[in-house]
């Protein structure tokens, strides 16, 4: 998948229909979600679930084809940003023969989960997630 | 609703209808749920998430008649036994037009959700529970 | 709610709730919809799913507070803008003692269920929307 | 996994969870119906939507263990019975690591989606489904 370098891949079930056959639209921050836990456990890795420490900020979700049952999906995610308490990804959700589903980016806050607040990017996160995607992190 | 002195109201929305335009087997469970917490509520009362202190053991769910988009549901929740440690609930849900879609009977288990473990009914749930579904709740 | 004719109303219940006990970011999605739903049914009218005729091109979400259980939600919706094949809301999910939880936008294009295929907005839509959110219709 | 032949692999996602960090009851559900529909897909073969063409009539689910995030999934399928108009099966759901979660029975009725009415079950399935799973399929 062009332009990504971390791709989950999940296949369209029952449950994510709708009633017209088609995939519902929020199940796609639910593959979005998926997309970005399986990225951060492999660039950055965690235990549990109270280790994942971020939440999103936002996120812009641009629709351009139907999904449908048994859809098999490739979802890319990739850091673009990284600032001083958050970070920006990008995502594509594409089909396994290569039409655009839909494209989306999200702005994700480090947050301390048990402390309940927003924190700094750890530097931890800030190199690794730099490294992998090619990002230039800056001064540490 | 007959037989029910606690119905629980809802209206089927988009999200709970599968590929075919009918509600999802799943979601039938989380009409359940749904009305079991509003009657616990009611019954015995609770502020918080942590105060719920029950999960279900087991469930029996027939389902009788499809249900489809806006339907207006009726769920009924009676406590129908009062054991050491669990409670027995039935359930039915109908349409508001009174067609029966599914009977269910559920076992919860008294739980201590801090404390991860079952526990022995609070006689203050033995009662209040018999009382308002008018069963015999038995030496306390 | 300020700045919103129509309003819908929901109350958070527990699947909606993610690992760490709030709202869990896809079901905002789903609260969007059926206040969105709700909202056609009111300003235009429809009696069956085939009807509802219009499907999302894209959303914009910013999270401004986590929702917890049971938080008693008001979901605003209006009409902000009615193209030739599309028309765009503005959404607005306050809880009932008036913390903003979320803004959105969204893209809605007109489509005919049946034909699959998008179509120029209705002009009975076109009208009605704009005379119910006080938009300048333009000429039909 | 003992005692099935057809067994389905599936990871707790993060949507999966309630708000107390396990699997909702309602996604058992979603657990046997994708367990389910991957075994009618091996065993009996479809290609569309509309061919799946059975379902639920009833199912007893006893919840052994709670699950948590991440968890790999065994959920294995075996048709029990096969009767004129129904079939039963029988389902565990356990972890990678062998732990037994749940235990699900289920009566699927077969079903014309189009002409949305029960059917006798088809001569095709009820030999195939008793032959992959050893049944005596008694006189077509």
């Amino acid at each position: 998948m062009e332009g990504f370098r971390y791709v989950h891949r999940q296949v369209v079930v029952l449950r994510d229909l709708d009633g017209f056959g088609h995939v519902n639209n929020a199940v796609y921050l639910t593959y979005l979600e998926n997309a970005r836990v399986a990225y951060l456990k492999e660039v950055v890795g965690y235990e549990t679930l109270e280790e994942i420490g971020n939440i999103m900020a936002s996120v812009t979700l641009n629709f351009r084809e139907a999904l449908g049952f048994e859809d098999a999906l490739e979802i890319g995610v990739r850091t673009t940003r990284i600032g001083s308490k958050s970070f920006g990804l990008a995502h594509e959700i594409r089909t396994a023969d290569g039409r655009l589903a839909a494209e989306a980016t999200t702005v994700q806050v480090t947050f301390d989960v048990l402390g309940r607040a927003s924190i700094p990017v750890p530097d931890r996160w800030r190199s690794l997630l730099s490294e992998y995607d090619g990002l230039d992190a800056g001064p540490a």
